[in-house]
């Protein structure tokens, strides 16, 4: 006390003398751990982190600090458009406009398969754009009407209200379950709670996008065959009889040729933009050239006098208000607020799943609940002013990369583009045939089925793929709902199934060391003579496995003895144990005692915390004599002195 | 080669030379592991396991000696009669007539609890014990009717036939769920898969019981009150409502008096046996003479003139053949089966619970598996001769083994005895109150609500805890099914809440070892300069964790490097991880990604088999550059080189 040591020599100091003490000593290290926190604790702890972030309750800095870097956490343009010039913008721009050019075919397409008339797509690419931009965190992503959204929600609504019956109804429900679907995401940012967005597997979203491809592809059967009588059901065999019985009736063949002419020269498009990246302009503005030519062809042959089907009025002008149009009575409320919870998980699955492969490209990272909120907001404010719900689409996402994008101010480009077509140029697509539309979707779809994948996550990992193909599966034969159902139920049954195996494994020294490993997983390792070690193949020993799992301990025992080994000293490795419950605690009871009437001693080596914890609460480590060690080594060292 | 070695010198000689290897070359053995192996010989081998059981697959000894061994692993009784003599005949004798004494007026309020006539609940003692006593392994336990089966049974095929309507249909339902619950029984135990037995958690067993005590304690308010109108639900609301709507009809305290009063009797005896071990007899033959002195008083003061119910005619004579009255066509089949399966369930949980709890203190082991042959055999025989589900009784267990049974002949004897009370002494129980079978019921009930156990979950466990209070209130206030399924419900939900909850902790050498510790289970735990060791929290890194985990540990790189300590090496401890999919690889890629771009490195220490296994199939040893290591220590050691 009187010598004058530094901190630092003083904590040299205490680590020397640790190191002198014996095993028998830090026994003791392993029986006397401080308490671990509550089940209350850590939940407060996880449901109130977004306390930390709200800056004005820790009040260190001028509250003028504080509320800039408020807005700054809440729209990040406020960071990055101080370094903002002139080279930028001109990549935007361009990327904007490229952007755009693919936009506009797509959103009217995707509108007619959301069941809404044209211009809502159009609508959709305008305002929530302009909302991510401001308030989003990636800078790739391009937001809009998405292929997979649209089908989702038109199958679910069109199960409340047929929108052949009564269109504004319908639309009504479609735009009550974008407001819900935007105040579900804003929720979920707000509490941070994004983990619920991990729910479906990436196994599953490989086969659930597969099937809601062909889905969407065989929906483009109506608009390129021109059937005028279809089912409203999305399953395969639904949509084939529709096919099947429209060709006992009359058709016109002109659609058909007229679609699939455009289909083809998309492809081509499409083939040579990938053999040379420089023509990456090429396929983003082939849907343009597609529509602009479809429809001088049909104006030029009146082919909308014989049988082609086309667009005929859209509504021009900036986005109506839709505030009065939101239905929060009524007998339907309830069902709009579920479909708007499943749209809102899947659009922002859709949303990560691309921002994430782009951030990871550039290098930087997405804040999930950041993005959580400006999408929530985006679809809200989005459900004001006539928009369905908005997300990253896949597609567009890789045209606005390839053009060089560089903020999200090409989104903002690409939106002020779509106004001022809506403001100008609607009239025009008066004589576009639907047949094209169709095209510019099946030209889009093959890149939401990824075969190479699915052969991955075979080779990987056999209850993956069972989840992948049950998603796609469930999507193509029944409804997209049972499809998303059967791929979040085998997930989370696979977690018990592996959480529960009661497998056992007995180890052997590594030579060299003193860790002890799986003999099967290391073929070199050492048996200790008259002590079998085992080590239990779960994380949690409960109801579930704590029985199952003894009988094993117990077999090998036997086993081994049969083999006229003599076993006095069974040790227990339970590192590997999470947590226990009272099941758990009561099969090593009766393990201790079985073992002990057979004239056998049990040691425990290295529990975790919240094991060692509730081993004393239930007075085990009484029971079995304290017999607990660091670790297998220490526990043979401490038998055989 | 050419120097006489024998194979135990060679063996130490490997020992040695692999002791010289270096730990780079150890590195090779966590990468060049063999393959583990897969799904499907898993799923095999657990199925199968019951192959090897079989004694004519393996032909190693002579036919005759393999078809004894067979018929004494199927009847156990064939093993211990040859050392069967007078003396445990004498203990079995007396066991068998105490039990008996217990068992005949319990049968006979357990079978009105079923809502059957008196004489089953005699019959469900006749033959289910004796099947037992060839076929199972237990020698205390007393096989017979109990409460909680016959409330429900009742409560569940209520629902499909009235009893007081048409009592012959409802009866014919209740024997053919008997002869499916039987069959699910057996057939548990011929396919070894005893584990769906323990999918029932112990605390959720605990909170069941003490739900089921209470809601058979209020159905007792009808015989003790001698209310005529009485509702055929379960729920605490319905029973206690019905309770107060028959005070507003005129009733009669004759039946509360002499109930009430035998109740008190009984009481005392059980007090009495309890302060002296010796009279452990009187409260086990309480019952019988209350019913004695009970019947004497009716009969003498013809009370049953005056308002107090009584039993009336019980048929008499051997169980009568029931082949013909089971129900395998109309519209409750599946329902039924349902029902069979989860009293099925119950009962064996029932079962187990007692019977591994009495093998315990005796010390030897209870084979799950045969004991649900056992069972199921008994309950399928029992269906066809007019016996209700049977299974083990926790009071009269206990009875049994306070008696001194020494084997399953105390059962034997029991059987007899009630049978012969069928033949002979029926018709004397014609002048028995109903008051005093309800207050026999209500007697046994104390016994299966255990308030010190639910103590113990609590400190224990708290989400345990949960299930126990769910299955609890879910009995008590909606009905016994419900309660089942909040069970079970919150006991998966807990399993799938502990697998995926992404925690992580930081590691520190622990003083004196080469082992990496908690730095918060271990205080002493030191930590290394420049290196930040973590550990998930998880058996599984899976899509729903994987990427929560992912963003954890970069959270802790950016606080570290924050706390201005430059960490060059992350090193990731996966001891623990069992498993990990798709998504889960995806995210180590990602982390490696990202501290790759911040200048950091990513080692991997101690990876599991099936963990490697998948990483190398996946690639993502080679994207790491091959950093994996068999211990953290190594880790350290090969980046300080």
């Amino acid at each position: 006390m009187t010598s004058p040591l530094t901190a630092d020599t003083i904590a040299d100091q205490e680590v020397l003398d640790l190191e002198k003490l014996d095993c028998v000593d830090r026994v003791q290290w392993v029986l006397n751990t401080p308490n671990p926190p509550g089940l209350g604790h850590e939940l407060m702890e996880s449901a109130f982190s977004w306390r930390n972030k709200i800056p004005f309750l820790n009040k260190q800095s001028g509250w003028k600090v504080e509320l800039f870097s408020m807005l700054q956490a809440t729209f990040p343009i406020l960071s990055w458009c101080q370094n903002y010039n002139a080279t930028k913008f001109k990549h935007d721009l361009l990327a904007g406009l490229t952007l755009a050019s693919l936009c506009i075919p797509q959103s009217i397409g995707y509108a007619t398969l959301a069941k809404l008339d044209p211009q809502y797509g159009l609508y959709t690419s305008v305002v929530p754009p302009l909302i991510y931009a401001v308030m989003g965190t990636s800078r790739e992503i391009a937001i809009g009407p998405v292929s997979v959204i649209s089908l989702l929600i038109s199958s679910m609504v069109l199960e409340l209200q047929d929108p052949v019956a009564n269109p504004i109804a319908y639309k009504r429900l479609v735009l009550t379950a974008t407001f819900f679907a935007g105040t579900f995401q804003a929720a979920l940012g707000l509490f941070r709670s994004g983990f619920l967005v991990d729910f479906l597997s990436h196994a599953a979203i490989v086969g659930f996008m597969a099937g809601a491809a062909i889905v969407i592809g065989l929906q483009q059967l109506k608009g390129l065959l021109g059937i005028t009588h279809f089912t409203n059901k999305t399953d395969v065999i639904s949509v084939m009889k529709a096919v099947w019985s429209s060709f006992h009736h009359p058709w016109n063949a002109h659609n058909f040729v007229l679609g699939f002419s455009f289909l083809i020269f998309i492809q081509i498009t499409r083939f040579l933009g990938r053999r040379n990246r420089k023509l990456y302009w090429l396929p983003a503005i082939a849907p343009l050239i597609s529509v602009i030519l479809a429809t001088l062809i049909v104006f030029l042959t009146k082919a909308d006098k014989h049988g082609v089907k086309t667009v005929k009025h859209i509504k021009g002008g900036l986005n109506p208000s839709s505030v009065h149009q939101l239905q929060f009575n009524g007998p339907h409320v309830g069902e709009v607020a579920k479909i708007g919870l499943i749209v809102a998980i899947i659009a922002l699955t859709e949303a990560f799943a691309v921002g994430r492969s782009f951030a990871a490209v550039k290098g930087y990272h997405l804040d999930g609940n950041k993005e959580m909120v400006a999408m929530g907001f985006m679809n809200i404010i989005g459900s004001f002013t006539s928009c369905y719900v908005a997300t990253g689409s896949f597609s567009r996402t890789a045209v606005n990369f390839s053009a060089g994008c560089e903020t999200t101010v090409s989104n903002i480009v690409m939106a002020i583009t779509v106004f001022i077509s809506l403001e100008l140029f609607t009239k025009l697509l008066y004589y576009t045939p639907i047949a094209i539309l169709s095209s510019i979707i099946l030209s889009a779809l093959p890149g939401l089925i990824d075969l190479n994948e699915a052969y991955n996550i075979w080779k990987v990992d056999k209850l993956d793929f069972l989840a992948c193909i049950g998603a796609f599966l469930g999507v193509l034969f029944a409804t997209v709902e049972i499809g998303l159902l059967v791929a979040v139920t085998i997930s989370f049954a696979k977690i018990i199934l592996i959480s529960i195996r009661p497998g056992t494994e007995t180890l052997g020294r590594i030579p060299g060391s003193d860790m002890f490993g799986d003999v099967n997983q290391y073929p070199m390792a050492v048996k200790t003579p008259g002590v079998l070690i085992m080590r239990l193949k779960t994380a949690l020993l409960c109801f579930a496995n704590a029985n199952f799992g003894k009988e094993r301990i117990m077999k090998w025992v036997i086993e081994e003895e049969n083999a006229e080994k003599t076993i006095q000293l069974v040790i227990l490795d339970i590192s590997n144990l999470i947590d226990i419950d009272t099941s758990g605690i009561a099969s090593l009871e009766e393990l201790h005692k079985n073992l002990d009437s057979n004239g056998m001693k049990l040691a425990i080596a290295n529990p975790r915390w919240q094991v060692i914890h509730k081993l004393k609460l239930a007075k085990f480590v009484g029971k079995i004599g304290g017999k607990f060690y660091l670790s297998v080594a220490e526990a043979i060292d401490s038998f055989s002195l």
